[in-house]
Order: C-alpha cells, then sequence, then structure tokens
C-alpha cells in the first residue's frame, strides 16, 4: 500500500472538536486505502504557554529542561488524536520522537535529525494501525528528549517521509497554502499552485512562516513531494516539488517578509585570514543561526562585518561577539533589533537584472531607506527599518504584478 | 554520603511560587551533605485535567494513549523543578520514568514495578546532581509508557528508595503526617508520631489516604524507614518502621475510612471446588483490584458470594462477572454503589478480642447497619451506608478514646 505522511500543525489540533474532526480526515484518507503516517503538533498555544510557565520559574530556564518540558505538548496531542481514532474503530498508535526512533545531535533547542530508526513504526505499520508521531522532537543517544527548534513538527513530517519512502508528506495548516505575499498584508495575494523546492526554501528563509525551511531542504535533498494545504477547507493548497516553475516566464513567484530581524555589526575588524572563521565558528557552536553577512570593503586594514539574527538569539549572539572582540583586536561592536526584511524570490530571476533594480526603485519611491541588501541567485532581499517591512511588500507586490495569474 | 529518597506532592507543586519553595528545601538539604533523589507528582490538579480532556475526546479513552497522556504531567513538574533547582546554582537533572530505569509490567494503568535499573539515577548521583525522577510512570520491554495507578508517586520514590539502598525515603504532602482518623472529620483526631508498616499498610488499604498501600508494602518489604510530613510547615511527621508501637498498651492506633467502595454479590453459585478462582481469577485478569471478599455458609448447595471494588472499577468487573455467571451455573448477581467502610487498626487487637464487641456496639448506638464485616489479625473492618461513614469515624475515635496521647 502506498504510504502518506501527513502533519497537522497547532491550530488544526486546537481543543477536543477540531482533534475528533482531524481524526475523521485521516480515518477518510485511510480508508482510501493508505497506510499514514501522522505527525502532530502541540495543541494550539500550549508550547507558548509551557514557555510562559518556565519563565515564572526563571527568566532563563535550562535547556536541557526546557526541552524535555515542551516536548510533553506533542505528547499530549498525539495521544488525544489516537484516542480519537481509536474511538472511530481505526487501529491508532501515538509514539513519542524517542518511540519513534528520531535520534538528534546533542543540542537540546534547534537539533538536527541525525537518523531515524524506523523499526517501530514499521512494526505497528505492519499491524494495520495509523501510527501517530510526536513532531517536534527526537532524542539523544542517551535518551535525552531534544527539540527540533520552532517549527521543528514540518521538519519532523519531511524526515520521515523520507525515510519511510512515502509517496508524498502533506503539511495540513491554517493558511490554504503558499501565496505570493502575506494575504494579511497584501489582500490581493494569490495562492502558488506549485512550486519549485528551491524557490519555497527562499521564501520560507526569507520569512513565509506557511513551512519550516529545513523541512523544504529535508523535501528537496529527498526529492518528497510536498503539498501545504488547509486543515479547515477542502482545497488543492500549494504543490512543492522539483523542477516546477523553471519553465515559467514570470520570475518573480513571491514575496517573502521577516519582521524578526537584529543585526549586529563588529567595528574595525582586522583585514587579515581566519578572522570570519573566528567570529562565525564560535556563533555556530553556540548554535546560533546567523541569517545574512555582509562585509564592507577594506579601508586602512580594517573593514566593518555585518550580520543578522533573529531577535531571540541577538542576546547570545552579543554573548559571544563579546568574548570575540577582544581576541581578533577588532574596535568593537553595534546592534539593533528594530530590522525586517523584506525579499522576492523565483527560480528565473539571475537571467533578468531589471528585478533588481525595480525592487529598489519600488522602495525608493515609497521613502523607505535599504540597511543591507544581500541577494542568491534567485533571490533579492532588502532589510529595512520594521516599521516599514508590511508598506514594502504591498508595493513590491504591485510593481510585480503578482496578483495575475500566471 | 548518605543518600534520601524524597516524593513531593501535586498540591506541594501546584503553580511556580510553591515549585521555587520546594526547590530552596531541596537545596537546603543537600547542603547538609545528603544526596538526593526527588520524586515529584504532576502540578496540583494536572492529572484530573488532563483526564477531563481525554473525556471530551471519548468517554473510554484507550489505556495505552491514556497512560502516554497522563504521564506528560510529571514530566512538567520534574522539568520545572529542576529549573528552580539549577536557577539556584544547585545541579540537577529531571528523568521521565522510562529514563529513570523505571520497568513495569504490561498493564497501562495500575502497573507494578518489574525492576528498576539505576545506571542513569547513579551516573547523574555521581556527578553531584539532585536527580529529580517522575513520579506515577515506567516504561514496558518496549518503551510504551505505563502508569502505576492514583498516589503511584509514592510507589515510584519507595521502590527508588529500597534499590539505590536509601538511608530513608520522606514523602512529602498536604497534611502533617498520619492522624488516628481523618481531622476534616474528627477534629480531635491526633498525629502518630510512629507506626508500624503492617498498621500503616492496614490504615492506607482502608481509606487512609495519606500514602499509597503499596508503597508502605514495599517499604515493609524492604524495610525502608518512610516520613510522611508537611511540605508547608516544619514538623516531624510520621515514622513508619519496622516493630513500632508493637509493645503499646493502646490497641486501637487509628481509624480509615473510604466513601468509595461498590458491592457485588454473586447469586446462586454452586458451591464446588474451583468456583472462586473461576469468578476471581478473570477478575484479577482485568486487573480489577478486589478488597473485601466474604462468602456465607452453604445453603441447599449453593452460595452467594460477595465481593467489594472501588466505584471505579465497578463497570469492569460487571462486565466480566456477567460472562461468569453463565459459565458457573450461579443464579444471578446484584450490585450497589452507594457504600463506604470504616475500620479500626491496631498491631495489639488480636489478643483483646474486646474490641470487636465494642465497635459493633457503637455502630449500633449510632443506628448504623453494617452491610459487610471482615477482619484480619489486626483490623476490623465494617461495609456501611456511604451517608454513615463520617459519623461511624466520630464514634468510634471517641469509643476508642484515640485523642488521648499514648
Amino acid at each position: 500500500m502506498a504510504l502518506l505522511v501527513q502533519k497537522y500543525g497547532g491550530t488544526s489540533l486546537a481543543g477536543a472538536r477540531r482533534i475528533k474532526r482531524i481524526a475523521r480526515k485521516i480515518s477518510g484518507k485511510r480508508a482510501e486505502g493508505y497506510d499514514l503516517v501522522v505527525v502532530a503538533s502541540a495543541m494550539g498555544h500550549t508550547t507558548d504557554r509551557l514557555i510562559h510557565l518556565a519563565r515564572s520559574i526563571t527568566p532563563n530556564p535550562d535547556e536541557r529542561e526546557l526541552a524535555s518540558l515542551l516536548s510533553t505538548g506533542e505528547i499530549v496531542s498525539c495521544s488525544l488524536l489516537a484516542m480519537a481514532l481509536k474511538a472511530l474503530g481505526v487501529p491508532a498508535v501515538s509514539l513519542t520522537g524517542g518511540q519513534a526512533g528520531i535520534r538528534t545531535e546533542h543540542f537540546y533547542t534547534g537539533a538536527r535529525i541525525r537518523e531515524i530508526n524506523p523499526s517501530r513504526i514499521l512494526r505497528e505499520l505492519s499491524e494495520g494501525k495509523v501510527v501517530i508521531v510526536a513532531g517536534f522532537q527526537g532524542v539523544t543517544e542517551d535518551m535525552d528528549v531534544t527539540t527540533l527548534g520552532r517549527g521543528g513538527s514540518d521538519v519532523t513530517a519531511v524526515a520521515l517521509a523520507a525515510r519511510l519512502k512515502a509517496e508524498r508528506c502533506e503539511i495540513y495548516t491554517d493558511v490554504e497554502g503558499v501565496y505570493t505575499a502575506d494575504p494579511r498584508i497584501v489582500p490581493e495575494a494569490r495562492r502558488i499552485p506549485e512550486i519549485s523546492y528551491e524557490e519555497m526554501l527562499e521564501l520560507a528563509v526569507q520569512g513565509a512562516k506557511v513551512m519550516h525551511p529545513r523541512a523544504v531542504e529535508l523535501g528537496w535533498i529527498y526529492n518528497i513531494p510536498i503539498v501545504v494545504a488547509s486543515s479547515f477547507v477542502e482545497a488543492p493548497g500549494t504543490l512543492i516539488r522539483g523542477e516546477a516553475g523553471m519553465e515559467l516566464v514570470k520570475k518573480v513567484r513571491g514575496i517573502a517578509h521577516d519582521l524578526d530581524v537584529a543585526k549586529v555589526t563588529v567595528l574595525g575588524v582586522p583585514d587579515r585570514p581566519g578572522i570570519a572563521a573566528a567570529i562565525f565558528e564560535p556563533l555556530a557552536e553556540a548554535n546560533i543561526n546567523v541569517d545574512t553577512i555582509v562585509q564592507n570593503v577594506s579601508i586602512d586594514g580594517t573593514t566593518d562585518l555585518t550580520f543578522t539574527v533573529s531577535r531571540d538569539d541577538l542576546r547570545k549572539a552579543l554573548g559571544v561577539i563579546e568574548e570575540v572582540v577582544p581576541k581578533i583586536g577588532a574596535r568593537g561592536h553595534i546592534h539593533r533589533s528594530d530590522l525586517g526584511k523584506v525579499s522576492i524570490v523565483g527560480a528565473g530571476m539571475q537571467s533578468a537584472p531589471g528585478y533588481a533594480a525595480t525592487m529598489f526603485r519600488t522602495l525608493a519611491e515609497e521613502g523607505i531607506n535599504i540597511e543591507l541588501i544581500t541577494t542568491s541567485e534567485i533571490r533579492i532581499t532588502c532589510i529595512v527599518h520594521e516599521s516599514q517591512v508590511e508598506r514594502a511588500v504591498r508595493a513590491l507586490h504591485r510593481a510585480f504584478a503578482l496578483e495575475r495569474e500566471e
């Protein structure tokens, strides 16, 4: 039988009524003849509630204990979903990340999956059960619980789909798919029916919240078709797969934005080999995800080096940088945390340099100052003041006429 | 260093403020030079809340999934307690039942501990950490989560104390120790400073809620001194140990009562060997805890056989009995669920038959009808209508003058 991996987000599972609805949905899919592995997130705002509880104990909760605490959110929703399925007469079993054989690196937050031992899942599937797996979590070799970072349930789902060679991975969420821009900001934004892994990856990395970038990356590496669709309405959603859209005339596929950007600039960095490594290796060791890096040209043997991180990571990053600055003989550092970014993404962009010009002119006409620019082959990103991000998204959506059918 | 096992109940851990208080208490004990293993229950009413959540999905939740769901309550409180300790600068680590090596039978609810592999706990202790263990839970060989039944955190604590050869096991709860009767019913009830395992076991089995009977039993078997004390006030509590009180003049040590009694009578049971086994083996296989069993003398080759169970188990018990009745050729069965029981317990009672007479006369003077009587060497129990239990407790406390110092 063909195997599907489905993932249901927290909003889809907020409350008994919704859990029972999802159980009926799963039961219907199973009746179509599929084997099913279902990844569940924590119900509604459970994770936020648990973080709040931890912070009421101590402002800086220990990471090992926090991972153990947060992992309970997914165990609860998985148990309830399995109960709901069994109450419908559908054989089902819930598994924690550890029981499902998900082994990760030895980071308690933001850990990456090292390997999946699928023997338990395969045994349960062979007994005809729907296997419900707790998203967002795994275990170390020592059986200590780790978490994959926010949005990690997407990663769990795609990783399981890859390991189990599923036909596809379906991500059910509270939006109807991937849009040309956030519909809350741009009312005329359109659902994108099909998009390539690369384009989706850029959109996700640059702030499109619909899917976790690491999940897209995994899908790309293992070539697992991913469908992002609403768990509330029956609609086709967005199909993410191989070469989709590479041949399309329209070059800009979508606009991503992110309001969670902090910037750190290391001033007066001596311009010699090994300096960048001396800065970014300790950041990586502290498991800080550095986003954009910009290094200006060297003047009188020193340069300024700027990088961005999420605001959550800023304090940790500053701690690292304060140690690094004297070691490498830099002059000092400054930071800002009131920034956002806006990106245009499209697979055909590298062959049409006019897009960058259109983007910069559009922002200029809106009076928006650009703090930093970075580009990839299929993306241009501008970092601007957070208060100007939404206006930038709307203006760019108009400028590239994304509301029109492709 | 001497090792202590401490257990903190749910009321002691209800809310961040109380968890931080308990962390300071633990920190103080550690400063006295003890190695500490701490067993934590779920915070406040967490377990009830989770059961309610499960019942909102389905009236009869699957037991495997329910065990997995309920186990999260203790994981949450253990993580928070470990965080609170680390925030005080005390090295600590929280462990789930599975991580702590607690292996149980393959029942999902009310499972008994089969063995404890203490290697992880010993390793953490040797690194100087306070080890926080989730009470009430264990795992099967398959790493499926099981629960030890209500009050099972006491069992976890005493079992760990036995396995780790602790100096003693301290049970911290919301009362100041073991009393001659429930102080909410008998205001003049007195704290018992010291009591034997056997007496405590009878009190616990007969309804004294202060400690789980299986925990007392384990303490007795492995000869672990147990202290029951308040987590809110500094007071000596009650010491449960070997031969305490055996030589005391006063024979009745305390009065236990229980409002949760249901009675099943199998009518017209053929009086031949093997019949009792035919009734009670299937009840045991269904993991139903049968309390009192009374069989009347045989009249015309048949007899009536009555047993009591907790009300929670009544439905399951009736299901079993309905199958058994035709198999053994009994005439039928009846049941009642509006009963309670009251017991007097004391190690010297068997040598002084006057106690039974005093008990029955006291109840008669109160106009209380006795439904069933059972006795052990150190206990007499009367089953009466639930509405008369409290009056019976007060009258018996007076009749045996338990308010007076021993």
